[in-house]
């Protein structure tokens, strides 16, 4: 119960460090004799891994996946699946300052205040490569979503100051038509700029991804604590460098009036708009999911900070290392994985609905 | 497993419907040999309970808490605390043109095709009446992190579009001052002004409520997947009516630069800034945790709205029955309980992290 | 986490004290929209309250269910059933030597040495009375499966060196048709006499409990570590004054051979044999469901006994209370209650196992 | 909820088949900050693993586990530990006739019914080479209990209708100092004659593996349904081949008298006797736990068995493959690993017992 598993009747339970041997997960709760296609499990990690574009980190890792059990003969056959992923490219000694000083922003402080102990290398355990364990479970969730017709629509619709207005549903070529994973092109080559003039001064941005999700059935979602935007939003904070997340109107809702937000029915149980965001009462209602997620700017930056040790002296921290100067182009899949992973296992919980 | 329990180690279950025989719940693994104060139990509850003042809703309940068992000469034993909370004031005729109408924007729609059946009266049990039973249990542990010195400071910071600009650690006392739960007099008249014009027009408004606590011990919170303010945002998410949560620099920090949200340390491991809300990594870092809740206006209004029967035929419902035009006020207990649950248990989680 | 709660879909927690106001549960993860027959819940408690026949206990308890919650008009509606037994005949003064004594072979040392403080009227909450909740949730499964076409046989088949000789299903009518509840009149007639024999010396006996399930579906059972018979088997062991179970050919198979031990398959996939007591690999495989639990003698003996107090000084401690000279009778009821819970929440789990 | 995972705050998650690529686990929850001995592991998973003795299964696997995460510099950090053992010798040849015949007393028939799909090399995930992964996360709890001075003594009691004697505590040097585990060299002669026996027939044979825990600290076991036998149970009957399990007196006690059976306190707190098993309430009394497993004689026999395929129609199955004739040597490190993990998790549950 040490944080390391998600999800109720589809549950992941992930392990591995940034600069250990590999990372690394069990899923276990696969409905059986589902036909998995391996390869676009790996074309989500290759959405996810660094080295993909001039803006993004140039850690080279592969990033292939292997898998170990729970499929024959190309199905799942109910058993868990483990899976590994090696660490290719450990440069430990990029990160030897780290052993002693803590990084301003970062989980080292703590690490080591909670353990008494804590692997220093690239952040160990709290590095964001452990989302890579959360992008295999989440493409495997999505491709048995996908063959019941539920389809996701993920992007990035902020960087710094600069938002995307069309808010629609986006097919994927469009969001993967460019490095910033924003659906607008002329929106996507500013939100470019700004990453590419902070990360000159290196200096780091935050940015937003809304994600939405078509032809959810109507019904997933417990009532009381286990509502389904109280779970998604459990996932998305759960993401490294994640400080808020919103549902359909969310934080714009608090200035509007009841009269105006209540989305009225239409006769075949639509509702004529969504400022619900597809959930009523915490169960889906039939309407578009929609969410948004907000990132903090990346912590590492390269620019001297000053800061203490293990000691609590003074020191100062110098930036180095292989970083994003901007984090919600890789986050995108991410968002995505454990967005599928919550909508699956309410789908597989809502079978016990009745008897 | 459908979601009417909450915490892994202090752990609450619920039941009960708005207009059943009663409410109430079992409280497991509460710690044991603790001294509990019970006036203070039913003093929270009756700071959520209706009819307190105009602006809230007129039903009456006593909201008197009956504790069954766990308490023995004053003190936890160790077993389960069952509670349960008489509903004395069940007007159910006021609801039966929910029988067969979905009210837009309630959980109408959804429990009846999720469950094929719904318990009408007052919402049944997706009715905020269910919130009475998380404020006994957020009692209890707020009694017991009150003990180790831990003090939660929870407010209304906005209304419609009136803000609170001064958002310190204000006092109980401060923030009871007035019947909106905002610690600034002026601001707090600002807003009651706002609830009174829109209830005039059979309306209501959303807003929000900010919550700080202060002397969180270092180290609450696990790495990945329950992360403290992923299970926090969980907790707020399942309060009805939540539309978006934020935690320190929230929302905001999508537009700053790293090298501006970095919390720097001092020499004695406290920040300098608190952007992170006092979790890093998902762990607490013993600055103030900082969190924000959005509620959408309430859905009843005391205007017709055109809406659908349980056949799909196109009808009207008419604005019946006692309710808030703004939550809020109510809400503060709610989202101090909520917290006080995540944070008690994350504390007693803590307690296995060494041999 | 503390232990008061049981299943994973179909979810019962529970709280109460034999002396205190109460006990009661909530039962989460109910299946919505079946018909529930109240009476028969109520009458599965009578089968297990005191007062029954002159051989168990004369505490007079009326052990009356109140539902609370999750029933409307008749049927389930999927929220969770809260419901209460009051406690009528708390004797307590009858209690007052085990304040400061020990009795041998109870719970009272335990419970001091692991909370620091009891509840000791009665045994608090490590008294047998807590098991009426079970039969409450139980009764409730039972009519679920019934519906199913699952039958049930549970009955005693030992007391003290009594054994029943012919282990068949024997339908409800024969096993109640005696206040032992062995089906066979003859052998029920010498534990009875065996019984009062004991009881007059002030002693107690021991005895087994059989429980046969027919028709249970086969898939049932999870690999691993939720194999269906290490749940029977734990649900068992949480019953008080369990010793030990044992599923199928259970002890005796550790002398048998491979060759006559293997149950050979039919061609309609049934086996000729049923060593295997209905379950292969951990999974149910249609045959019927066969096991066995040993109940201790109960602790409470009309004798006096050396013990100790909470300082650890030498004392004696007088039989007093009504006391059962053998649990088996009452035991039956809840042996067969907890055994419905866990296959009811196996084919609820069940349901899940593909997309 | 599939059943790959068990424990509650130490928790195992395991993955893997018989011919599949490799098995392996993540252990979460580890205590931070413990020096582990990684040979000791190893060393328990050789006492597990086929080859060792004439006796046992002459399939050859290295059973070497690799560490991939959760240690640093020879200790614990409190992130998972995630292991994985490659399988070597994967004559699945020798299985192609399990393709499509039913083994008797086997899982074959239950997870093609359960899945719709089977690996059906070597039993695929209901395969007993499972348990190796067991034994990696049981030898971590047992050096953290031993470091707490808790001691383990697990061995054959039984073989066939070959009984030891003396259960005392015995030491493993006694225990392993014959291939049968069994600590008197005159008995377990006698066992091994037997094995051998029947080995020659083509047949197997049954036997019990006898555990004492000594120096348990007193409140391990949470009340009601997480007894600490109630788990110890669920623990045994999760193991392959596992037919009963008792505590204590076990199904003696049933025959026996309460004033018999009571065991009586002594002024220190020890009892006298310890029918109980070293567990009162489900509690922990300080006093040896102990307990007794029963194994069913292993159904892959050297003899031709009629059975049907995966059509119904009749088949003959040949006795082809390497298996043990006699499954408790072998179990002694399994069975004292669930042991372990079971006691480390109460022990760290035990924790939160008070503020």
């Amino acid at each position: 119960m040490a944080g390391s598993s998600f999800g109720t009747l589809f549950r992941l339970s992930t392990f591995g460090e940034s600069h250990g041997v590999a990372i690394g997960g069990v899923i276990d709760g696969v409905p059986a004799n589902f036909p998995l296609g391996l390869d676009a499990v790996q074309s989500e990690l290759d959405r996810r891994k660094p080295g993909q574009s001039a803006i993004v980190t140039q850690r080279k890792e592969s990033d292939t996946v292997q898998f170990l059990s729970g499929i024959f003969e190309g199905k799942t056959t109910g058993a868990p699946i483990g899976f590994i992923i090696q660490n290719d490219d450990q440069r430990s000694k990029d990160y030897e300052e780290m052993k002693v000083a803590f990084r301003p922003s970062h989980a080292d402080f703590t690490y080591q205040k909670k353990f008494g102990i804590r692997d220093h290398r690239g952040g160990g355990r709290s590095s964001a490569r452990e989302t890579a364990c959360r992008v295999v479970a989440g493409a495997i969730a999505k491709q048995m979503l996908e063959s019941l017709g539920i389809e996701f629509s993920t992007y990035v619709d902020q960087v710094g100051h600069i938002k995307l207005e069309d808010l629609s549903f986006f097919l994927r070529e469009a969001i993967d038509s460019n490095p910033i994973r924003c659906p607008d092109d002329n929106t996507a080559h500013r939100m470019e700029e700004l990453i590419r003039e902070v990360r000159s001064e290196g200096d780091t941005i935050g940015g937003c991804v809304r994600c939405m999700i078509l032809n959810v059935p109507i019904g997933l979602g417990e009532p009381v604590f286990d509502k389904l935007h109280a779970e998604l939003g459990k996932a998305m904070l759960s993401i490294n460098a994640v400080k808020g997340v919103e549902f359909g109107s969310g934080f714009q809702s608090v200035s509007m009036r009841g009269s105006e937000h209540n989305d009225l029915f239409n006769e075949d149980g639509t509702t004529s708009t969504n400022h619900s965001g597809g959930i009523q009462g915490g169960i889906s209602n039939g309407m578009p999911i929609e969410f948004r997620v907000a990132f903090k700017p990346v912590a590492t930056v390269m620019i001297d900070q000053e800061t203490i040790d293990n000691e609590g002296n003074k020191t100062v921290i110098t930036g180095k290392g292989r970083h994003d100067a901007c984090v919600v182009p890789r986050a995108v899949p991410i968002v995505e994985s454990m967005a599928a992973m919550v909508i699956l296992d309410f789908y597989l919980r809502n079978k016990s609905v009745t008897l």
